[in-house]
């Protein structure tokens, strides 16, 4: 896979993580904050050999962009990072809409007949939005070995070129069984099922699993 | 396992298919429907040699009553089934809160802040109500060899007793991966998971898959 340019939006442990991991796979990243000497990216970059600088640096740099920000926060960040510079760009939402203003558990802030993952494509119709790896802990997303056995993450998106792309790189992050729900009003599904991950977390008392979509197909077919 | 008095509510695919399951494994059944001379439920009862009679007669019978309505219709059937009818007794909650009248994808009539499992625990403190087997096909939910693998089954319930008949009823189905994720208010996680299961089936083009919680802990435990 071709070294791209990426920007990393949000500084919050999914945005390090997945910034890491895009620096050790070769890729030439950013990692954009809301101020340009937001310290923890400033660290990160530092530690990754990486640049750090605002979300609108971060979104110009990159030819992909990762939204990594708090899900209550997206929309406004990716107001920050700016239309013209996702223009084009594959963008890539890993958000989850939870608050957690009432406590645990959280409630999605936009589901049912609506998704953050529309909602983005939505406020930047020239941005090609696919939403994927929202519905795993950020270790598992960079490293799904972290998990037994053969388990699944969703793609969801318009632009079928977009799919492919984010596809590449999810294969180059070890994924195996990856599967495309369709256009972006398929983020419902795989947003929506934040509030069963989040009980599973609380009942297994840890974030090491994920879910498998389990089928004849890919039954023989390990991962 | 000792054979139990269970009252079917409900004579769609999904309380024929468990009312059959029921009857195989030895326990006494009637299916309940709104009118006495359902055709349908009498058609069943003979052909299973088990009895039909109005939801109320059906779940006077039951020390375990099958909620297998429609969930648009379930608060409606199980008014009708009549609250002393099921004080007490363990009420299992399959039903699901499609809402169709839009067209598919369909939206949940509830969701994210309340469930309809915990909607008719409200509505029927005296029941023991137990939400499970809403997250697969009925054809899955009795034969969950259907699909290859180990896979998941979840139950919620503030009743530990009742979810422990449950269980056991669930391992005579053939399941062995049973997640107990806590009280009623857990039903939320596993009713929003319907929009990503219903996306699945269309992209899948079939019904014969489930979802697993992949996790290290049941990873050398083979169903």
């Amino acid at each position: 896979m071709d070294s791209m340019r990426i920007g990393v939006l949000g500084t919050g442990i999914v945005g390090r993580t997945i910034g890491t991991k895009l620096v050790a796979l070769g890729h030439e990243a950013i990692m954009g904050a809301r101020s340009p000497d937001n310290e923890t990216a400033r660290a990160w970059a530092k530690e990754n050999g990486a640049r750090s600088g605002t979300f609108a640096e971060a979104a110009a740099f990159g030819s992909m962009v990762f939204n990594c920000t708090n899900g209550m926060a997206s929309l406004a960040a990716l107001d920050m990072a700016g239309a013209g510079n996702l223009e084009g760009k594959v963008l890539v939402d890993l958000s989850n809409p939870l608050d957690f203003s009432q406590g645990f558990p959280p409630t999605l802030s936009v589901s049912n007949t609506d998704s953050l993952g529309e909602a983005i494509q939505r406020a930047h119709p020239g941005a090609r939005v696919v939403k994927t790896l929202n519905t795993m802990n950020c270790g598992v997303m960079v490293d799904p070995g972290r998990v037994p056995g053969r388990h699944s993450v969703f793609v969801s998106g318009n632009d079928a070129a977009a799919k492919q792309e984010v596809s590449d790189l999810l294969r180059a992050f070890g994924w195996r069984d990856i599967i495309d729900l369709g256009d972006i009003g398929t983020a419902r599904g795989p947003e929506m099922i934040l509030p069963l991950w989040l009980r599973l977390m609380r009942t297994l008392g840890h974030a090491d699993f994920n879910f498998a979509v389990m089928r004849a197909e890919n039954a023989d077919d390990e991962s």
